[in-house]
């Protein structure tokens, strides 16, 4: 199976990349604009596990698995090279991480809501006009979020279920309710997505995913094979910036209340998802949605699990309330469907608190690089007033 | 109060700064890129009913109302333009028909699906920004279509409803299954309004409006201040293009089997709502969606409806089916809620075949212009295979 990673250069997509190589026949084509390492920059941070250049990774990666892993770079916004990568290819399935990620990049200020959206739309309609173009018979595995359906109040199915109005029922698209442009940047793709299999025959799988954490599983690696890990409040997902507080001395900080529910997945558990769905392609015109978490987590009780993994690790942890820079509900029921993965076969192998052990004992190697980025772990985007300062302290 | 027409150079923009300064004392000021003429013209169509150009409409409309039309030319899509207009205008609301509206312009050819989600998308976006950075205390009239929430199979509530999933219930907002890129770049702008209102306190009204037909009421007018009529396979709307077919002798085609249910409002209610809709903003922060329509309409029903009216002038119409270059239910049902518009006092004036006999009335006039236009009123852009030649007939 020849797949094209949409993204290689990113958290994600290097990962895939190792995965893909090293524990299968597949056989992985990259391309990427390397925009995630400026965006970063951008914001002030970087990447807090040190990462190769492009070429350098790929070319460890190359004598790791002894094949090659030939990589484009381009910008997926032009849809002619988006064409021309994909024609070059042939992939049998696209995985497309080449999304921005960032719901708080988006938020800071309309510049960046207008980047994030039209990046995001251009990137994957491309894409999928590309793959349409050569005759539709490529399965793309798109990168959605959990995030996409927010916190409606009732069970939330995958993608689509049995909804009943006015006493009429009918098998409909599930509402989504995002939390902030980049949010809804990816259910304006999975919109389109959604439409296109209808229209061309396209197959795709839309990953509904929960929060990733992780660094990859080492085994005393070449380092330039590493994937990069952000921890700053922009780029930086919850658990890796409590662990980086964690290491850092300071408090592990809580937005708001702490009542939010979310699903989170290890970031090994997401690449064996992704691996099972690419060997287990939709049926042509077929749009599948599969919610891809293991548990769903109160941040107030995740963030004591994450303090405690740290005390073992001799790190004196606190835990403080600040005021939650984002709109959201702070305690809400949160009940998600996940069946399709366990169907194709789909155990989480991981152990929360041996992730967070590794999580910890990577951080806590990085010294210096670490510490630069104290400044960037404290929320500075602030969902109604943009970029500001950084907030102050609340009773808990 | 002092509005801002976005898109006043078209069909309804103009007429709305028609409505507006010849019965309401409203102040009004516009805002176009002239893009409009130029897809039209693209397509190798013209407005049937011979327009003006947007200086000269604007004086001829300034001599009758006896008040200044103050307009500015300029692409939306820029947000320093957007942001300028706005600034300079200071309106009390915005009135945004600047989107393109076309289905099935957006249906082309990929390079086309791009141009009207992402013109779309930032129009919208860019005014939002602009509204908000002036304190967000204006009002926002925003163009949807009806056809965000496809036939869904149950009733359909404006905008939001009491859902029950899984023995559950909340009030959540309604699932949207467009048809069209056209259509999804309609949702795309509500779901970002939505979100809007709730993050910046804008206000705005997101009016779902079914296919508006019909000449602007006619009293010995300048000729200079007609408005636009479409009646091509792109740019018109069924009714236009039946009434036109109909004057050229041509058989009244209709697209597949004919039971596709439709929601229409005549041009003059169309203005009638949204004058009421200005004079009764939403609260701060609200997001109203409003479903602007009056009846509802089986298209085999209503082809014969204007074939008998035709008939009336003398016109010997036959009705064609020819095969649908949609995807679409060609036979279902379709219940929508419509009750804001009537609680604010909305009754609908206009009697169908009036109005019908009106436009027959006006493209009887046209000669040679309609005539020139024959060509381009079956449709040559399919849903699944993008512009090809004219379909050939089939059997009713």
């Amino acid at each position: 199976m020849k797949v094209l990673i949409a993204g290689i250069d990113g958290y994600l997509g290097w990962s895939l990349a190792r995965w893909l190589t090293e524990r299968d026949d597949v056989e992985v084509h990259g391309v990427d604009g390397l925009m995630r390492r400026e965006w970063v920059e951008e914001v002030g941070s970087a990447s807090a596990v040190p990462i190769a250049t492009l070429p350098d990774r790929a070319a460890a990666l190359e004598r790791r698995s002894g094949g090659p892993i030939p990589f484009w770079i381009g910008d997926l916004r032009d849809p002619g090279f988006a064409s021309e990568v994909v024609r070059a290819v042939e992939p049998d399935a696209v995985v497309h991480l080449a999304e921005c990620p960032s719901a708080p990049y988006s938020m800071m200020d309309p510049d960046h809501c207008r980047f994030v959206q039209t990046n995001n739309l251009l990137t994957t309609m491309n894409l999928m006009f590309a793959l349409v173009a050569e005759g539709a018979s490529a399965h793309m595995v798109k990168l959605g979020t959990m995030g996409e359906y927010g916190t409606p109040g009732v069970p939330i199915p995958e993608g689509s279920g049995w909804l009943t109005h006015e006493g009429e029922t009918a098998y409909l698209p599930f509402p989504r309710q995002a939390g902030s442009w980049y949010h809804w940047s990816k259910v304006h793709g999975s919109n389109n997505l959604s439409f296109a299999c209808r229209l061309s025959g396209l197959r795709v799988t839309d990953v509904m995913q929960g929060v990733v954490f992780g660094v990859y599983p080492s085994d005393g690696d070449d380092a330039r094979l590493d994937t990069r890990c952000d921890v700053d409040a922009v780029f930086g997902t919850v658990i890796h910036r409590w662990c980086a507080q964690a290491v850092l001395g300071a408090p592990l900080t809580v937005y708001g209340a702490g009542g939010q529910r979310r699903g989170f997945i290890a970031l090994e558990d997401s690449m064996r998802c992704l691996q099972l769905l690419l060997h287990n392609p939709p049926d042509a015109g077929e749009y599948r949605v599969v919610n891809q978490l293991d548990d769903v987590h109160r941040l107030d009780a995740l963030v004591e699990r994450v303090a405690a993994a740290a005390r073992l690790h001799g790190l004196a942890a606190q835990i403080e309330h600040v005021p939650n820079p984002r709109l959201e509900e702070e305690d809400h029921r949160y009940d998600v469907a996940s069946d399709i993965l366990p169907s194709l076969g789909y155990r989480s192998r991981h152990a929360m608190d041996a992730d967070l052990g590794a999580i910890l004992g990577k951080l806590m190697t990085t010294g210096d690089r670490l510490h630069a980025l104290e400044g960037v772990l404290h929320p500075d985007v602030s969902w109604v007033g943009g970029r500001r300062g950084r907030p102050e302290v609340v009773e808990a």
